[in-house]
């Protein structure tokens, strides 16, 4: 038995009934009633998110596209990678990647591969983002949704894991994808 | 002016109105009346939190210390790098961080280093999270919340970060903290 296979019945929480508490435009919060690995009762929170696609489109020239999006919860105008809610729970989540990529970019690519799914903040919301790297890039027409403003930069692909570095760039889903994109590009001799 | 000064005045939106929809035990939901660039009125939700710090402890064999926990919103446990909610919001960071690894591991750290502060979700949610590398390990007692049930395990650096590349990993701000640290410590000459 590994260390990662090892046993966790000592840490699993039983959920013996969820509810809707409260249902926003967006955001929808249950409450779960669970028992703890001990027997006693607790309650946790939980958003409950469709999940997102969210994609690092790289030129041949090692360019990345990106883009500024002001975020309200935060006030200020964050540097991130194209990305998108699925349309429903399910849909999938390449299509969805496709869709995105086009709508918020105008781009379409012929080379996909993901790189990995990240779970955005587990504590207290079930949010899967599925991170996609997009090759052989062609331009298209933007076509983002009515209430979305965007503007679009491009800078080299190194530049931005060394604003990572750095600590400027705040966005999770766009630091995972810009460290895995640049580590798999260099393993694959794509030296960008 | 560079890319990442450009002006953004075409995509800001205009906050005018802000109140509290929904406040669970940890979930506080907010609705806000927004204008968008052109004019016209929206609205945003955004769930407000306290913040949290987290810690990618490495010792001097450069194994980390991680966390195996339940996570209900997801019905699963995930691996983790040791992390924690601030108290109150403003609670200094670096003193949540040295909290954090103590109660959760028992460990304290002779040195720290902020790696970087990454937001979430902002899409819906302020959370954001302090990431520091903490080295110089001693070992002491450790002390979780009274409903928080976790089990330890250790393993190289590399090895974390060979996961994360398969895609195995799934928390972001471990996600995060490992390829980080590794970094880091690959240019710092300390090759774990």
């Amino acid at each position: 038995m590994t260390r990662l296979e090892r046993d966790d019945s000592d840490i699993i929480e039983r959920i013996d009934h969820e509810e809707r508490v409260f249902s926003g435009k967006l955001v929808k919060v249950n409450r779960l009633d669970v028992t703890l690995p001990d027997g006693r009762p607790a309650m946790r929170e939980a958003i409950r998110h469709p999940g997102a696609s969210a994609i690092v489109p790289v030129d041949a020239d090692g360019l990345v596209t990106l883009v500024r999006q002001f975020r309200a919860p935060i006030g200020r105008v964050l540097l991130e990678i194209p990305a998108g809610k699925l349309d429903h729970p399910g849909e999938d989540r390449a299509e969805a990647a496709r869709r995105e990529l086009r709508e918020e970019t105008g781009l379409s690519a012929g080379k996909w591969t993901h790189l990995t799914d990240i779970v955005t903040t587990p504590g207290f919301c079930d949010e899967v983002i599925s991170i996609y790297l997009a090759e052989e890039l062609t331009r298209g027409e933007t076509d983002p949704d009515e209430d979305e403003f965007l503007n679009i930069v491009k800078m080299p692909l190194s530049e931005l894991t060394e604003r990572v570095m750095r600590g400027e760039i705040a966005d999770s889903k766009t630091i995972i994808g810009a460290l895995m994109a640049q580590e798999l590009l260099k393993e694959d001799g794509h030296g960008v």
